[in-house]
């Protein structure tokens, strides 16, 4: 370990700076999901690239079938440090409904939230722009500094991850050899509160699948016809009714296979953090935990399958009144996997169940969206012990080791296809809004985001 | 009754002229219930009044809180003759969605469907614009042959009847007096088949209920709080799946009550029109009745009560896919009444159905839109014994006496505000897409129903 406290004093001189170039990016709207936005992803790319190469690392826009990806290396100051691969992703949501926004999505800035607490507002601010900016900058802070970065530095930023990751694992089995590292740096996840930074090591699985349910070959007259014709809308509720039993397990044959019960000590570990239903979903307007009877809201974001309809769209849904039959109806449904279950008899088991419940005259289609199993990083390992105390000499409190809703498929890659151990920081908040209206990343989480890295950097490069 | 041939074939030579008007009011794109079209439904009642104008009709454009109503009066040659009140509705239905359209909906034209077999295309050619128009097309004939009316004429038109007719009641309780014939005529339903005329007896009634279901006070990361969280979409769907048992019946408290058995002499009757669930659902790609078990179509649709979702709407629709846990989820519902049903009564009972099923953290909003009870219309009278026999004097097959499953809530209020019976008659077919894209109207439906609007008027005339 050098001495960090002048590259730590420049992440703090160059803050504004870095701010002007989160603003920057978060300019270009970056929608993955949707084609019209297929130039901004492409925009985002390559001023990503402009400025990595700004900083020194070779750098390039890396076409895809899809959204290109951004691949950038760097030496280290000594070759005895370890090799990082630090991952993030530049797409961001899509923003409807527009009107919900109380600032524009893609003009971000500095507004101040409560006293004293300032927010950077903006779609991606924290999903995951201003995250993957907080590693960048850190790198620009060692390299402004001391010339050099602590370790070898290899950068991998994809466009898809919103929509699925589509062209990600093509792109690592054709690149392995380029993008192998010591370690993966992940930062796509949040603290555990705004005085408390995490590292989590638990992440659940997903599955993602569209259903489309078709009955007659045209939309009717519910008069002419209602009472006699199947109605789509009827069918796919009681099938999406019918997921769930009434203690909120999820229904489908074999869905709890591979799902074990979390270890006691962990579970302890758990409730020593003082989370309750009341204050999580007290929060968002709500109070009463709507999944598993009987398990803490902890454990069932962190340690729990879910089947969630995402969106469900069928007959006439503007103004005013239309006494139409439907002819189709479709819905948006993912599960969120844990343990071993296993992403493709998920998939299978789901279908089945569908179409058992299509009438014989009616017909059903499936779109898939996006498949991963979950993942379990080990609880105690020399990377994660390393950046535990780096983040606890910068944080008010010490850093936790805690579980994770969301799903980063990324990571059971890295594990599988490179052989290597994944690290998840990020600095994002449970208020952040991601993925809704009003996005935002704390001002303090960027700016001692960025400090972070400079001391996990520094703290790896130590630590061999 | 006077000789009708010199009425009938001035009908047939104006036809082409007839056609040309039609296609005029076509154009204009009436859509009541989208307000972004309220200029162009005053423009359809602009242009109705001064067509009537120029028949010799006194006529004017009558403000609403809503769309304008048109009434008109002439009339009759003698004062013997019955006084008769006419009534359609201007406005139309949505045309979305518009890229299933083969024709632009407000460019009329004449196609040939099938070898000899002509229609006019376009929106409200069916329902209802097609349909009025024979009505004042055989006024022309015989002013144009005759110099007069056989009887006494009032014409109302109004332009709300696809969104709930908002505005009727008060019209016909300000203007009961004006408005107050021997008889309704109501030409807003449809033929047996393209040989076989009809007069429709039973009419189901209507409730519209709109439910908007809210969870969460945003939009929810599916990954962050799926499995805790309350999702809307799964509450509205295990709502709308308990609305009917597994034998097709409705569940809603009491909602049976008032509903009687169809007599066995009039079930007797419907079977001798040889209807089957295969050719009725066959023609729209179906086979399978989905209503309750055990009954035929013809009475399904006819003379049982029945709840149809009409339209369903939450979280993420666009391309593509959003891990989003909605905040609201909504659904548009229709009941169909029948026989001594009421209204109000099923109405309380679907909103305390659905506030029974939101959990205690959640909220639910209702909108009404429109509610009216059932009408049962004499098998026997008069007036439908001479309006059967005179369409059966231009039709191939003789006129049948039918139910009919749609609503058409102002006959009832003509019964009861006005003390008058109604006659039923109209030229739709069952293919006629109305509510759909590609609506037609029969060339045919349009010639014939101008001289069986000539036939009736005279019979009506000759009766008393």
């Amino acid at each position: 370990m050098t001495d960090i406290t002048g590259v730590l004093a420049k992440a703090d001189t160059n803050l504004d700076a870095s701010l002007e170039r989160l603003f920057d990016l978060v300019r270009i709207p970056s929608i993955s999901t949707d084609p019209a936005y297929k130039d901004a992803c492409r925009k985002a790319a390559e001023w990503l690239v402009a400025d990595l190469l700004g900083l020194g690392f070779t750098a390039s826009v890396r076409d895809t079938p899809g959204h290109p990806m951004v691949v950038a290396h760097h030496e280290g100051a000594t070759t005895e440090a370890p090799h990082v691969l630090f991952y993030g992703h530049y797409d961001v949501q899509p923003v409807d409904p527009l009107s919900l926004w109380e600032t524009d999505p893609f003009t971000p800035s500095v507004r101040e939230l409560s006293p004293g607490r300032k927010v950077i507002t903006g779609r991606g601010t924290s999903d995951d722009k201003g995250q993957l900016m907080t590693f960048v900058e850190a790198c620009r802070a060692h390299k402004e500094t001391h010339g050099s970065l602590p370790c070898r530095v290899t950068v991998l930023f994809e466009g898809e991850e919103e929509s699925g990751s589509p062209s990600l694992k093509p792109f690592l089995t054709a690149n392995a050899k380029e993008l192998k590292a010591d370690y993966a740096l992940v930062c796509d996840t949040g603290m555990w509160d705004s005085e408390t930074p995490a590292i989590s090591a638990g992440l659940r699985g997903l599955v993602g699948e569209e259903v489309v349910v078709t009955a007659a070959d045209r939309d009717l007259h519910s008069g002419m016809f209602g009472g006699a014709a199947a109605n789509p809308i009827h069918i796919l509720s009681r099938i999406l009714a019918g997921l769930h039993d009434e203690t909120g397990r999820v229904t489908l044959d074999g869905f709890y296979d591979g799902v074990e019960e979390t270890p006691t000590q962990i579970k302890a570990a758990w409730e020593t953090l003082g989370q309750t239903a009341e204050k999580m979903l007290g929060e968002i307007g709500l109070a009463i935990p709507s999944g598993e009877e009987g398990r803490s809201v902890l454990e069932l974001i962190w340690a729990r399958p879910t089947a969630e309809v995402n969106g469900i769209t069928g007959g006439y849904t503007g103004e005013g009144f239309k006494t139409v039959i439907a002819s189709k109806a479709s819905a948006k449904i993912s599960f969120r996997l844990v343990g071993q279950q296993d992403p493709d008899a998920i998939r299978t088991a789901f279908r089945d169940y569908v179409r058992a419940h299509i009438p014989a005259d009616c017909s059903v289609e499936f779109h898939e969206h996006g498949g991963s199993p979950a993942i379990q990083l080990p609880y105690d390992s020399s990377l994660l012990n390393t950046a535990k105390s780096a983040l606890s000499d910068e944080w008010p409190k010490a850093a936790v080791i805690i579980g994770m809703g969301g799903s980063i498929p990324i990571v059971g890659d890295f594990q599988k296809m490179l052989g290597m151990e994944s690290l998840l920081v990020g600095f994002g908040l449970s208020d952040d809004r991601i993925h809704s209206p009003n996005e935002k990343y704390d001002l303090q989480s960027f700016h001692k985001g960025i400090r972070s890295w400079v001391r996990i950097l520094d703290a790896l490069a130590g630590a061999r």
